[in-house]
């Protein structure tokens, strides 16, 4: 067990903040994660204050989690990972928080999720869950393919495969284009009985409730539905894209992530399967690793200047 | 001049509510516009109150424009057509307005539209504006294809080939597909140099946001842009399944309507062009029509029960 004033300069919090919720763990010196916590919304995009209590109270619960409550927030050393901070008015806004730690490290979510997999910085990752992205840093190069959010981005993501079933769905209701297995499904799903009342239920519903309709697209490909199957093959293609994208650039490894990879990875082009690696630890270790790279810099920094 | 007293019995106001605007007309017994009134966005979607309130507004303006101040708007049969009151909700919900008008007749606006363009209950309509639908009404029998809204229907409306554009254009810069003439005008209509700008200009943005950007599609199409092209015959090849449909109905005469139709109407496929006729009058006269039908039905119904 840590003690305050002993050890708590080797402690450190790590944040995953996404746009449904935030993740933090505490680890120490030695990789081991003493607890973890979760919270609400952690994407700035969503709202400043919204994010930054999210990521005070996960910070918290993990404190707690680990039976540290002793432990202060402003005594940690915080990587802090946040989904939407690639852009740079939320990065700014970010960095510009008065916030409670002792230092701050902020990361867009990509790289946390990639130095989280590989614990390295020569890597790449493929997301698809709610959005779809690739990522890759080599050599502190780093290179964003696709992210551009729902629903003019984010293809062969979960929302992209939702909002794909229920457009087939509207137009075959409308006898446009032949109906599918998915028919059913999705009027049960919503409790509905026709377009009208589809259209009642899916009114200005964001990423995430379009995320939830994409299990059916796949489980009806799976029974062989030819519209199912069109819509799995044209998202798989496009991360096939990402894919050989990314591989095109050489990173040592490459892993798939996200809350489709169990659905949509055996879907892609088999060779590109054979390339991708497990990802080696989650996102939230990954804000720690960065935190302490860049306590390294600063340390290399200052010894520098005191040469 | 019509005075207050004499003739207001035999004035007619109709509304055509859509989600940009509400437009009124003030009509005497011989057809005749008298004056013209247009507010802000009269969908219920968007908000009762807002909706109630163009509404209002738009009928005092059409009045002021007629020079006829004097007439209150409780001496006014209302004919009022509203995008948006095909759904139960919100039909259930503005037919519970206690409105200041003699009487309200409430239609959806496909309806009035339809009447508008016809001068009669046997027509269709196909619509591409903001959004794309399909509407005939056939001796009182009414058929709906699509309107299902953005982004999950309305294919080949404004809304959905500015998505479309601003799709290719992402995934351009990516270097998934090719680049094409969109990329630069895009950019330059958006202020952006890079996709990451690009998303930050239009994140959150709604229907009539990409509408605005149809026209780039069918100018890149006219200048030979291959991309473009594809998106335009795409987008076609829907409103010509739409057309189908309604046509296999048999109404006596089928118009085209909404914003985007002086682009999209000469890429329809040629047969169907020459099967369209040119709308009779606006929608907002079809409301007129509606509500004048509606009380020729109360006088012939009053005549029954008085027989």
């Amino acid at each position: 067990m840590f003690t305050s004033g002993d050890n708590n300069k080797e402690l450190f919090l790590g944040i995953d903040g996404g746009g449904s919720k935030c993740k933090a763990i505490v680890m120490n010196e030695n990789d081991e994660i003493l607890g973890t916590g979760i919270s609400g919304p952690g994407n700035p995009l969503h709202g400043f204050e919204q994010a930054t209590n999210s990521i005070t109270e996960s910070a918290q619960l993990a404190l707690k989690d680990a039976g540290l409550e002793h432990i202060q927030l402003n005594e940690l050393n915080a990587g802090v990972g946040l989904a939407g901070v690639n852009l740079p008015a939320l990065y700014d806004q970010m960095k510009a928080w008065q916030h409670p730690f002792k230092q701050m490290f902020l990361a867009h979510d990509l790289l946390i999720a990639c130095l989280g997999a590989h614990h390295s910085n020569n890597g790449a990752v493929i997301i698809s869950g709610t959005g779809s992205c690739g990522f890759s840093c080599i050599d502190g190069q780093e290179v964003l393919i696709g992210g551009h959010g729902f629903p003019q981005g984010d293809k062969g993501s979960g929302a992209w495969f939702g909002l794909q079933a229920t457009k087939q769905v509207l137009l075959s209701l409308d006898g446009i284009v032949e109906s599918s297995l998915m028919n059913d499904v999705l009027l049960d799903k919503l409790s509905c009985t026709n377009a009208t009342s589809i259209v009642e239920a899916i009114a200005g519903k964001k990423a995430t409730f379009y995320a939830q309709l994409a299990n059916l697209v796949f489980d009806a490909a799976e029974q062989g539905d030819k519209v199912a199957l069109a819509i799995v093959e044209e998202g798989a293609e496009y991360i096939n894209s990402i894919a050989r994208t990314l591989l095109a650039r050489k990173p040592a490894r490459i892993s798939m992530l996200g809350g489709l990879t169990p659905r949509l990875q055996s879907c892609l082009d088999k060779n590109l399967q054979g390339q991708l690696s497990e990802p080696l630890s989650a996102p939230e270790v990954g804000s720690v690793l960065f935190a302490r790279q860049e306590i390294l810099k600063q340390q290399g920094l200052s010894a520098q200047q005191s040469e």
